[in-house]
């Protein structure tokens, strides 16, 4: 793999859920069963799946992830809303101010969510080692380019860095099919809006 | 609308057909009913629906577009590919050799299409004028920026100038939900790749 280059998770709809709502919607005392580890170090996907209510429809089967967190999170594609009939924000995980709910609805009982719905914005984890040989810091904005024949340059990645990140960009399923991306697929980092002609915002 | 701008049409799955087929799906001297104008000045969306079926699963509805046309082609996105458990190349309307088949159901019959179904591959329609007020050529590939909180540069677009075009830009819903962007949105079109930092395909 070359230098310069980020390799892609494509995270489908996933939901993180609080130690209260797991035993709301699974049963008393129920713990998360973890099925598989995911690329950050420490999370990993479960046994447990949820349905997603909306008001214009219902999503089955929505993958737990674990550990449980202090919020209930649900990320979900704008595929996903215009199937629920709802219009969650974009926004980076774990920021829930002014997002939307949703009925959760589990084998033991329901959640009528106030919020926590979400599109994850896109986002790529690294390491300091990582992020000083791409010359880049925490929060700042890059460019990914991705793809073949629906080749795409994502034009506002947020890098994160951390000792506990292991270097993965993360995108949504509507990002991975509009550029016809596959799992094992990776991006070219590119540094800074500048290298591109842009226009004042109108 | 600044000068450097192209409206954008999101294209839903849809399907074109051949006389044949039309009397096929819907009875014996059926004509298409249109329903509505496209932009492209002559096209129309019609009253009449169909049903796709793959070996995976099947998606009903899907909006029949007039005039019928000398080879039937669906035009379908990579989400509707997974729904169906197809794999169907990315190919500009009409290139249709390779491509691969599908199941049409109708109120009045089954066509098995032995080959016309595709992601169509972006790109721009615009008249002559329009080509040289951008300073680009029939068959130019050019790049478009698009979208707010989910910006993206489309990377691989490509120009058709014909004096019976009118300007616009079409993707697919993939395209369209990966950016966020709602009809009515447009685009600002950026020559060249060359603007963008390249690395050689590896």
């Amino acid at each position: 793999m070359s230098p310069l280059r980020v390799p892609i998770s494509i995270s489908a709809r996933h939901i993180h859920l609080t130690p209260e709502h797991v035993e709301a919607l699974f049963g008393p005392g129920h713990e998360l069963t973890p099925l598989q580890e995911l690329s950050q170090p420490g999370q990993f996907a479960c046994k447990e799946r949820v349905t997603l209510v909306g008001p214009r429809g219902s999503i089955e089967g929505v993958r737990v992830l674990g550990p449980t967190r202090p919020e209930t999170q649900v990320e979900i594609s704008r595929t996903d809303e215009l199937r629920l009939g709802i219009d969650a924000p974009i926004r980076a995980s774990g920021a829930l101010e002014d997002s939307i709910g949703l009925q959760l609805v589990g084998p033991s009982g329901r959640v009528a969510l106030e919020r926590g719905v979400i599109q994850a914005k896109r986002h790529i984890h690294m390491s300091p080692e990582d992020a000083e040989r791409f010359g880049v810091q925490d929060k700042d904005w890059v460019m990914v380019r991705v793809g073949g024949e629906r080749g795409i340059i994502f034009d506002d990645v947020q890098v994160r860095v951390s000792p506990m990140y292991v270097l993965d960009m993360h995108i949504d399923t509507d990002e991975a099919n509009a550029a016809d991306l596959k799992p094992g697929d990776t991006g070219l980092l590119i540094k800074g809006p500048a290298t591109v002609q842009a226009e004042p915002d109108d």
